[in-house]
């Protein structure tokens, strides 16, 4: 019922333009830490003044899962009526809504930080997040030709497998990151890398990267030599990405990053030629959440034919 | 399914002791305010080492909701296995745990800080919470008759026929605070008062107070000179009251402050003689929500009949 297309884009293209031009109220994340199972819960929220509803989020990360056959990510999402609190929605999405809005936000990083012409994409990484990021990258981009790296080859090659039949684009695994990243225009890094894979040496002008792996405080995919190379630093949201994105690691930049909101506003440009080296660094937002939750719930009244009656106060 | 009862109150004192001899995960309350609607959304959570599920709580308050007919305030709770972070239950109880789990904190209160022949209860406030309150005492104590005073006249008369017609028990609504605390050996607070309502002066020996009406930065039920005269300060969680309920107004008896579970668990004595003047001041806590969920999970299993199937990894 719910994919990953351009009204979707869309819908994050409002959300991040919200977070620099709406009165909104977006609490710093809250973490309820599992330790002695190696898990987590993070909680997101964001209200935006005057919309009728917001999300509270629930997502899980139980890193032992996978040896028992599960998947280690997990959550849920309730939507909240904003004019009197009551529950209007329970979307017991098992994390895959969040995995849609991260990847509809690759798009939109696509969109305003990568050459128009970009034609060969680089994917890090090839789990479900890879592929839904190439997904996103086809809506906003004209690609013809993917390189990806996974440190798992049979995982790398089965993600090939996957996206041609997909896709019907031709993907090639690479040996190495340098490869994947010397022949893209651009790159998404999608991997739960605690250490740069990305160094300032192998980057050429032109070439765009979103980041969109590191968001917690031990991890890094971009080493501070890509940082330093870049002409235009975008984030989600800069605090955030200061403490646990790229930024974390290249606090020099700090000061000239701008965020995405400011760009999908027009209030400032990214790209402005295609010499440019551009960064993109996601660590995922609740506005996004927010923004997702009420697309499906509008979906949902519109599928069941149900009369959105809710109570005019 | 789920009542006061003593098997309850047996729960949260567990909670309580849990709070400090386990090693427990348990954030910092994170809030979503909805300014335009005057209304708040709370979220707490608790995770307690070596336990197999958790609880993750919203509660909303939402004050123009009486003026169109709904009760401020509503939430739910949703209980996460500790293993593998799945959801295991979605209760979608309007508050109604919340208000249970208060109510059952209020008895383990009483329970070790009243004289154990306290016969005669006063009540301050008259909403739901008010009844709570009352029933939670007769669990503990041998409550014969009740003094009650609310702002309004109505609502305090129809607690009384409805508190008379329920338990039996005599009720006289009073005209002031003063003669509530003048006739009762414990009292209770359960309003969201942002003046003191009861002053030292009030206060003869013996005489117990719950305070569980102040949980927010601009709430108060206890002047400075009761928690003056009090001979033990009992609170939930110290940081907690420091910040949100009545040690906030009396920064100087913070540090003699001990916390319920340092009682609960034996550590620290609360009432010592039938003269002391003793005050516990509850503010609410994740590790109640997480407690009371899983009551209500356990007895949804067994009420089923469902054999507990959850993997054993």
């Amino acid at each position: 019922m719910i994919r990953l297309d351009t009204e979707l884009v869309g819908k994050m293209e409002e959300a991040f333009t919200s977070l620099v031009e709406k009165e909104m109220t977006m609490p710093p994340i809250m973490r309820v830490d599992v330790p002695d199972h190696n898990g987590e819960v993070d909680i997101k929220s964001a209200y935006i003044k005057g919309e009728d509803s917001f999300a509270v989020k629930l997502s899980s990360g139980f890193f032992n899962n996978p040896a028992i056959g599960l998947p280690s990510a997990n959550g849920l999402m309730i939507l909240i009526n904003s004019r009197t609190g009551e529950p209007l929605a329970v979307l017991a999405d098992e994390g895959r809504l969040t995995d849609l809005r991260t990847a509809a936000a690759g798009a939109v990083a696509a969109k305003y930080g990568s050459r128009d012409n970009s034609r060969i994409a680089g994917i890090l990484g090839s789990g479900s997040q890879a592929r839904l990021q190439l997904q996103a990258l086809m809506l906003v981009r004209p690609i013809e030709q993917v390189f990806v790296y996974g440190r798992n080859d049979e995982k790398a090659f089965n993600f090939k497998q996957v996206m041609e039949q997909k896709t019907g684009l031709h993907l090639t695994v690479c040996d190495s990151v340098e490869q994947v990243v010397g022949k893209s225009d651009l790159v998404v890094t999608t991997t739960p890398s605690k250490e740069p894979l990305i160094y300032g040496d192998w980057v050429r002008p032109g070439l765009h990267i979103t980041a969109m792996g590191s968001d917690a405080e031990h991890k890094q995919e971009l080493d501070a030599t890509v940082m330093g190379k870049a002409d235009v630093i975008v984030c989600d949201v800069k605090d955030q990405s200061a403490r646990l994105g790229e930024l974390r690691s290249s606090p020099e930049q700090q000061e000239r990053a701008i965020e995405l909101g400011e760009v999908t506003s027009g209030k400032h440009s990214f790209r402005q030629s295609d010499e440019e080296i551009t960064i993109c660094d996601l660590t995922g937002t609740g506005v996004q959440d927010t923004a997702i939750a009420r697309h499906v719930y509008h979906r949902l009244l519109a599928w069941e034919g149900v009369k959105d009656e809710r109570r005019e106060v």
